[in-house]
């Protein structure tokens, strides 16, 4: 027996009987699917707003929430900014290579510290270490950073109690045993006291995206590596003034630093780095580094 | 009319007819919303697997791929390195300024060149810029980085293929009509001479993981971060130097230049900078940094 038989021989057995039972069916069927209907299209939604979000990383630098209204279309800087000569002072052959072999050396001796005496930096050395990362590269040059630093005691302490009540929680519940195991060697623990001991922190924020004198979003086209390139040029400039700095990046710390330091929505915490003297007493894991033909291939 | 007493009341009826209609009716109803019950249970599948993969990108970092036997918790590094006294030589506050500034001096007059000098650069000088950047930190000192120098007219020739290919492709259908305007005032373009000019191109990879000697799969914890300040520091070197370069990220290259250059499946290429001395014509646009108070914060 086909459907439209089927169909037909019910018509003429029963009409009423048959139309209603169909609508009984369909409401039983929609309420007894509701949830899951309901819960392909949350999903759905859901699906969308997280691969917009997240997903592969590089891909959110590729759009920008704005309409692409071509009459918008103006760059974040003119245009018709003026190209000039750069001729900096040209080294021979010999000073690069002098050159290139005193500043290796002077980073080599560069080690992470976490045990600092409490000695002031001067106001202006932090200037210049701030200054120096300021002149770092960055995608379209956005400038995608702020550096705050904090030498108030009241502050540093209020960081350290964030940190380290996120760290008790991340070394007991959240990293990984084998990441706990591999941190054996440094003696990293959940207490901190180079948070209230070094004289100055700086916390690197990597701003996702700006605000243009125009109103229209400014989006900032590779922040995280141009901010940590930035991190870099900073680290640098510690070592090579004289001081010493513990590279952190304090997991599940972000929003309570960011509420605490009153940082904007575009500004995400990339890094917080203790900078100062190392302490008298001050020891670090004797640890060689790779040596160059395992790091560099030449082709 | 209770739905009760209406099933009764059809029951005495026709009672074929009304179960023949509901089987009918069901199915029907079953067919008609297969689609959206089906994408329901992919899509949430799907959604699970992003958000596993990719999501809060530290995430990635948390978990490792073993099976966590407290047998193979061994660290990397081993647990009983000894740790020995750090003490760099001790810079007075005024030493400390006069080198803050001198490096600010320096790093300040850095700029990105897009054209270049084909005279070579000393494969020692090339050794030097690559262990300066190995001095850089590294999470856990899992030193996640290989840099791959290329110097060969060849590779250099088949890198500029794949890239200017690539970069046709992303101005004209991948990146958003903003940032395309955005980059206009930096005279970017899909051709890219100096990839051939530049007398060596330096690809910096980083390692997501590696293998250690047991065998056992070891984690490279916040190796994007890593990667992108010992970059910062291969930066900063070439610029102590006297040598120039240009800080891009190959958009969709990573792929084909991984094949090209055979790194192995845990290696992805974050960023190509071509080095070398600027093109006696070189320009660079006539832009400003941000002044220290927009980037700084004192607290």
């Amino acid at each position: 027996m086909n459907i439209i038989s089927l169909v037909v021989w019910t018509l003429e057995k029963n009409c009423f009987t048959v139309y209603t039972a169909l609508i009984v069916c369909f409401v039983g069927f929609t309420i007894f699917h509701k949830n899951k209907l309901e819960a392909h299209y949350r999903s759905a939604e859901k699906k969308e707003k997280l691969a917009r979000t997240a997903a592969v990383r590089k891909e959110r630098d590729f759009r920008d929430d704005s309409d692409e209204d071509p009459e918008l279309l103006v760059p974040a800087i003119p245009e018709d900014t003026p190209h000039i000569v750069y001729q900096p002072p040209r080294r021979t052959d010999d000073e690069v290579l002098r050159r290139s072999r005193e500043y290796y050396e002077l980073m080599a001796q560069r080690r992470t510290v976490r045990t600092f005496s409490a000695e002031p930096i001067p106001q202006d050395v932090l200037d210049n270490l701030i200054k120096t990362a300021g002149t770092s590269p960055s995608g379209a040059h956005t400038e995608p950073w702020t550096f705050v630093v904090v030498q108030d005691p009241k502050t540093k302490e209020a960081i350290r109690n964030i940190v380290e009540e996120e760290e008790e929680l991340n070394y007991s519940k959240r990293m990984s045993r084998q990441w706990v195991t591999d941190l054996k060697p440094f003696s990293t623990k959940p207490v901190k006291p180079y948070l209230t001991d070094a004289p100055a922190l700086v916390l690197v924020f990597r701003q996702a995206y700006s605000w243009r004198p125009d109103g229209k979003k400014r989006m900032h086209y590779y922040s995280e590596i141009s901010t940590a390139i930035a991190a870099g040029f900073l680290l640098a400039a510690i070592q090579y003034s004289g001081l010493v700095a513990l590279t952190s990046t304090p997991l599940n710390c972000n929003a309570r630093l960011r509420a605490l330091l009153s940082r904007p929505a575009n500004e995400r915490l990339e890094l917080l780095l203790p900078v100062g003297r190392p302490h008298r007493d001050a020891t670090v894991p004797d640890l060689g580094r790779k040596p160059l033909q395992e790091i560099l291939l030449k082709i």
